[in-house]
Formats: C-alpha cells, structure tokens, sequence
C-alpha cells in the first residue's frame, strides 16, 4: 500500500464510495445531498492542507484522507483530519494507515495536536482505531448525531498530542 | 437594552471593539490580523443565520452576537454562537442579554442543542457567565490555545441542550 498525494485525476475513483458514505449519514455530519462538485471541493483541499489517496500494488485506489488546521488564530496549532476507506477494501488497515499518515504529516508541519471534532459514538471501529493510534475522547456532545438507525446518539470529540 | 437584528449600517460601531478583541487575541479563535472586510463577512452573517446588536437607549451599540448552525447533515440540529461586548459597557449585562437571546433564538428556529467549540478557559468571566445560563463544559482540548500572556491554556467545549 502507498499514501500519496491525492490528484484531480483520483476524483473518479474516490467519488463512488465518498458518496456511498455521506448518503447513509452513519458517520460524517455532512450534507447527505452533497454534489459531486462541492464533495471534490470539501475533499481535494489546497495547500497548506493536504488530501491523499491509499493505493495497492496496481494503483486502485483503496481509501482517502485529508487533513488541515482545525483552529485560527492562536488555535493555528490544532490540526484535525478525514478518512474514508472504500468499504470494498476494509479489514486492510487503510483506515489506520491513512490515520498514521496524517499524525505524521501533522507533527512534522509543526502542529501541536490533532483533534477530531465529530467522532459518532456508534462508530466503534473508528473510535477504537483512533484510540489505538493514542487518541483520546476529551468529550462527548450529547446526542450530537441523528443517526439514521439508532437515533441521536452523541458525537466524540477527540485528541491526541503530537 | 434592546437586541435587534444587526445591519450593515452598525458595522462602523462594531468594528472599533471587535478590531479590538480579536487583536488582543485572549479570548477567540480568529486570525489576529484579520482585516476589516473579512470580519465584517464573518460577523453579518446572512439568513437563516443571524447576527444582532445590543443598543441602549439613544441607539449606542453595546455588543453584538451572531448565531448558527454548528453541525451540518445528521448533525444539523446543533446550533452555535460568538459574543463580542464593547469594553466599555462591560458589566451591564450586556453579555447575558445576548446569550440569552441567542439561547431562545436557536431554540425557536428549531434547534435541540447549542455547542460552543472553543472558549479560552482563562476566559472565565465567559465560562461562568455561561454557566449560569446552563451551559456545561463537555471537555477541554489540553492546550489549545496559545494565550498571549498565559501560555498554552485550555479550550472548553460547552452544550447546553435546548
């Protein structure tokens, strides 16, 4: 697996599953009717912020990333970060190499910390990959979320220091 | 005191202390150097946001407040809000009316909850003024704010359901 950086010309294949993933509204606080433009706009974000691509051995893409400043000002120094895997490559660690990329990228852009602001609690295999990549839940919105099956369900805030 | 919808016309009174406030870079989460024409976009916000003045008898405007959506899609019903007082008519309640007001303001539009992401903690006239109103703290980013005399001090995120 190679995490590179995402180009213009891995939209079409990030899409199918981006749009899978926002329209069953279980784990992003996104728009579920997002378009196509606005989704590559939110998703392919320009430097200083970086969105990259997981590929296999051939180039197909497996899972994406971006990750920015959270915070302005004098929070400049909080970085947070996105992933979504395609649900048709999980169970390879995508998921967590992608994570382990973005602390990366941000410990060595000199931020400070990384924090997740909308984690859904239901979301358990998120939460315990970014446990065990050392995050924290600092704090949890109740019923933050309005999940499509299980109701308002809270939204995690997490942390880890870099 | 009355609390009425802000226009572009209160604009060259509010700027003076917002100017002042985000300059000294104690107590918000914006670009210290942020120029007049961008705060002045940033604060009046269009509809179904919603920014007022706090004026007192003769019109003199004593603070301002904008409010909105915090969360998008499934996480749309929670709902935000910044507050920026003129120094000078500190401590007489202008701060509270506000909150007050945004508290009810949001609970009509239909919100079930409003979250504040980052109050600086050595703001603690803001947390206790916040309190009171029945906002609790959720969490604590560790160091997520970088205080011009304090140091690295912390970022409350504070809910109150509505």
């Amino acid at each position: 697996m190679l995490i590179r950086k995402a180009t213009p010309e891995d939209w079409p294949a990030i899409w199918p599953f981006f749009r899978d993933i926002v329209t069953a509204g279980e784990t992003f606080t996104y728009p579920l009717e997002l378009g196509e433009e606005d989704a590559k706009g939110w998703w392919l974000v320009p430097e200083p912020s970086r969105s990259v691509v997981a590929v296999d051995d051939v180039g197909t893409v497996l899972g994406t990333a971006k990750m920015n400043r959270n915070h302005m000002g004098n929070g400049s120094h909080v970085a947070s970060a996105s992933y979504m895997v395609d649900p048709r490559h999980s169970g390879r660690g995508v998921g967590r190499a992608l994570c382990e990329y973005t602390v990366d990228w941000a410990r060595t852009a000199g931020y400070r910390a990384m924090q997740f602001n909308a984690v859904v609690e239901t979301n358990t295999r998120a939460v315990r990959l970014y446990r065990s990549i050392g995050f924290e839940i600092i704090g949890t919105l109740p019923e933050g979320f309005n999940h499509p099956t299980e109701g308002y369900v809270g939204l995690h805030i997490m942390h880890k220091a870099l």
